[in-house]
């Protein structure tokens, strides 16, 4: 008897987990070990609510090639933390659709249930197997090179920081820009804002990582000395800057509200830079804070993030056909130039809630050797623009699975 | 002898207000009628200051190709209101360097500079002839069917609308999110925000424009009911939206900042909103500030707007060689099916310090034949994407024409 796979998705939204989620469906289809392929709404929180879907609806070349160039979830998320006494109730669900393999699509958190469930699943000698498919857009997930949806968002921001560099420089007024960039402790997307310095340009003059404490003194030193010498100064910052004693910049004007894994949930550090800019400088500011369109913007999809996001769902079916449990897929990168990648399988236990962070190497930003080092990890993963289908009104179609399934 | 001829850009930025200056310059090139290209940087301060420059180097086809699709303002721009001690200043610089016509290319306030000085230099029977170049996002000139830029903003709102909802309502958790859209008075930009839901779909489900009342009380009602029936709301808000005694909403949290025109610094109407929610229905919300974005995202720009940003100053050109003076260039819709325009010149004085607003008949934003007819309007406006030249980065290469001319 054939077995069926099942697919959740969890965490934060990117451009690109729709398309992993399209290529485990697309070698799941190929691979004639599986017969159903199921979806699970909104990750978890679906199987243990039994909201699981057929997507047999969804998988001709049509339909894949929307969900492909759909940002966001098609099965919608979740962030929950299954609870101990909630893995029996796990194991019942997938049993009872006879699920042979469950992919579950996510970051850090989400390789977290992927480690417990398939611990569980296997001291109970369960031949159900788990496998977890990379999805962050903070590139945060150690042993991978890079995760997917990081590309796309590295992108956005590249691009964005390009436009926002030429609207910020026309007026023969002193003013400061203040862009605000996702990353709660790690700062690569920010580092994608700075890619314009980074490849010789002088803005943005500031680049402010997690990673490296951050000193209200000297940003505003910079800033005044940079003034000195032309009218715009632009700064990019991430949104988990925090100082030497290791509390968030601003925290006490922030509104300290925790999501259920005890993350405090950030907003306004570019605001704060503001006021403190507006209050000891005095001239023009503005914080700019780009929100969730760096995650969601898939106009600006990088073409490498979104075919590797294919290739790494349908290599995580190969793994799962290898009889693999209870690991994660990575990217190892095989060359810098030609930029290659391999695609192989790690035990999730060196993955699961722990974060990759900019290493120490790098903290320098000035130093040329390092800026040509960051423009060689970053380059080869924003290239190439999709060609997305399009509607009559020139809109990118999405692929629409849920709508049918949920009416609220 | 052959005159020359002087641009000016004005007012703030905009994706195509550089096709303009292009098409001014490809057209002047071409007449045969006019010698040196030179362009005023910073407008009329630049003219004021003497700060003008050669503009040649610029007018190879590639440079020319750059200029189209570089965002913001190539020759930087100015918020300045001639002082009437200021004319003759004006005048002296535009005969130092013999100038035959100046093009002002710019918005509302841009305008009344072309009212008034063109007026100034017919008193003194002066030759020199004043041509203004419509350009605002906010398409709020009255007379022109569309300002150019608009459609490249509107087609911005549009997709970034539209991914907004995708990544919005991906939890199954009770949630509100306000986009807050630039418009200071007038409510074009966010209806392109509201597209999505004119075209039939559910988001986003309240769209407040300037000119229609703002009332508290039924926004949060709207909410409450459209709760019962879903996850998900959204809202296209204006940062211009008023109460019915025309103050803005959440005025009293504001900067109160006001710019040389007298215009009130606006921003955080979607702040405040998101806070009143928070405190009155209590259930998960996010303001999300386009910013900048809806005015420099030249990725995302309308090649219609770009096509006609050249086309209208190409026709400026055009406007001078018949002897024209004080007037403004205008788009005239011949058709909607197929989309058609023509360009005329109309008296300055029917478009400076005029604002042209959403009308009343569309003020019912939720009736059906409102919905069409705003469509109609809007769909050909944001048709068309451009194909940029780009470096190997795979960023669109930009014109630096300031950058070579000034050190700060």
């Amino acid at each position: 008897m054939k077995k069926h796979i099942l697919i959740g998705l969890s965490g934060g939204p990117s451009v690109a987990i729709n398309a992993s989620m399209a290529g485990v469906m697309k070698a799941a289809m190929e691979s004639g070990q599986y017969d159903h392929i199921y979806g699970a709404l909104h990750g978890v929180e679906g199987v243990l609510n039994g909201d699981i879907i057929d997507l047999s609806p969804f998988c001709s070349d049509e339909q894949l090639a929307l969900l492909v160039q759909t940002p966001a979830m098609a099965l919608g998320s979740c962030r929950k933390k299954l609870s101990p006494e909630e893995f029996w109730k796990v194991e019942e669900v997938l049993l009872q659709y006879g699920i042979g393999v469950f992919f579950y699509i996510g970051g850090n958190d989400s390789m977290d249930t992927v480690l417990k469930l398939s611990r569980y699943l296997r001291e109970k000698n369960s031949p159900i197997q788990v496998i977890g498919v990379p999805k962050t857009i903070d590139n945060d997930l150690p042993v991978t090179d890079h995760t997917p949806g990081f590309g796309s968002s590295a992108k956005y921001l590249y691009h964005t920081m390009h436009e926002i560099i030429r609207d910020s420089e026309i007026y023969p007024v002193k003013n400061v820009v203040i862009v605000e960039i996702m990353g709660r402790n790690s700062g690569w997307l920010t580092l994608a804002g700075g890619l314009p310095m980074f490849l010789g340009g002088v803005y943005p003059q500031i680049v402010s990582i997690p990673e490296v404490a951050f000193d209200e003194k000297a940003f505003l030193e910079t800033i005044r000395k940079e003034l000195n010498t032309r009218h715009t100064v632009i700064c990019a910052v991430s949104e988990g800057v925090r100082t030497k004693d290791g509390n968030y910049v601003g925290m006490e004007t922030k509104s300290g509200a925790v999501d259920s894994f005890g993350h405090v949930y950030l907003s306004g550090v570019g605001k704060y830079l503001e006021m403190l800019v507006n209050r000891e400088i005095g001239c023009k500011v503005r914080s700019i804070e780009l929100n969730v369109l760096q995650r969601c913007a898939s106009h600006l999809a990088s073409k490498t993030d979104l075919d590797e996001a294919v290739l790494i769902g349908q290599e995580a079916v190969k793994a799962a056909e290898a009889g693999q449990t209870g690991v994660m897929m990575v990217y190892r990168r095989t060359s810098d130039a030609p930029y290659t990648i391999a695609i192989d399988a790690v035990d999730v236990a060196k993955v699961a809630n722990l974060e990759k962070k900019v290493p120490q190497e790098w903290f320098n930003l000035n130093d040329e050797e390092v800026k040509a080092q960051i423009c060689t990890y970053l380059l080869p993963l924003i290239k190439g623009d999709i060609s997305p289908v399009c509607d009559e009104t020139g809109i990118p179609r999405y692929v629409n699975i849920r709508s049918i399934h949920e009416t609220k």
